[in-house]
């Protein structure tokens, strides 16, 4: 018999990104796990009001999303914890510039170069609605066939009821051949 | 130096759901994985518009979403892989009738009961933005404390480069720590 326990967002775990863009021509990151995919090729992040991140990425409409593996999960822990408003953030990560303008973070496994196509405006939060432009990934995630290997990359995930990072697990099977 | 591999939507793994309504007084399920979540009380569901469910969410005003567990998965799987408006999938899972008038699902460690509050439209698909009014969870999935412990649940992900399910992994650290 289950409890039922009120309005409790549960749909966890999620994927962590480090967003990037470029204020006064330097790079800043902000740590999201409230992200979406919508269709097929678009990504929703949704981004409180506040934070300084929004105006790079209004200014420039474009962002970079970056993948985060565990050896880089201190440094993307650190960015999530402090406004670029308040600190200068430019230098935790190496980083080259995109097509679009926005930084691509060296250390990370895979980034996402994304032009804002809409902001879907919510409360207190701008929820960017992003078409991936390019994908920056180490070839050492690639497959042989040159799609992106999942079990070495490990994407760190997120859980917001208990404020914890989450490993990804290992394969259990592939989709529409398990129910048969 | 990375390779950059074009537009490729590479935000995984993600959480699978299966999405339930009523449709002519018969619960009908959808396994959806292309899911976001909006500011701190919304969930988004990307459902592309041919699928039955979406009728049903737009009638009833509603949908329930269920987290999948390991054990649920190939009952999961199967009704990810026909439609409804084929084959009668209305005795797949066991379920009560939630206060919203949509199933929830027993075998499920969690369901969340939404509204729907407003429909993101674009392209092909129907993104309903959901805002969630009851959480129906198996007390052997709580804490002490009454959260979501994701490790009982350990809630099964996808991958759509791969087309493959994954596990949850374990618990890497608390957020807001890692970094100091």
């Amino acid at each position: 018999m289950k409890k039922n326990i009120g309005s409790v967002l549960a749909l966890y775990p999620t994927p962590v990104v480090v967003a990037g863009t470029m204020i006064n021509q330097k790079p800043n990151w902000l740590l999201v796990a409230h992200v979406g995919i919508i269709g097929h090729d678009r990504i929703m992040i949704s981004c409180a009001k506040q934070h300084y991140t929004n105006k790079g990425i209004k200014e420039k409409g474009a962002v970079s999303l970056a993948l985060v593996n565990e050896a880089m999960l201190p440094n993307a822990d650190f960015v999530g914890s402090v406004s670029g408003s308040k600190i200068d953030k430019s230098e935790v990560f190496s980083y080259l510039v995109g097509d679009y303008g926005v930084p691509i973070i060296e250390e990370a496994p895979l980034v996402m170069e994304c032009s804002v196509e809409d902001i879907y405006d919510f409360d207190n939060f701008d929820n960017f609605i992003l078409k991936i432009q390019n994908t920056y990934a180490e070839p050492s995630v690639l497959s042989e066939n040159g799609t992106v290997d999942y079990m070495k990359i490990k994407p760190v995930l997120f859980d917001m009821p208990n404020y914890e990072y989450i490993r990804t697990g290992d394969v259990i099977g592939t989709c529409l051949k398990l129910g048969k």
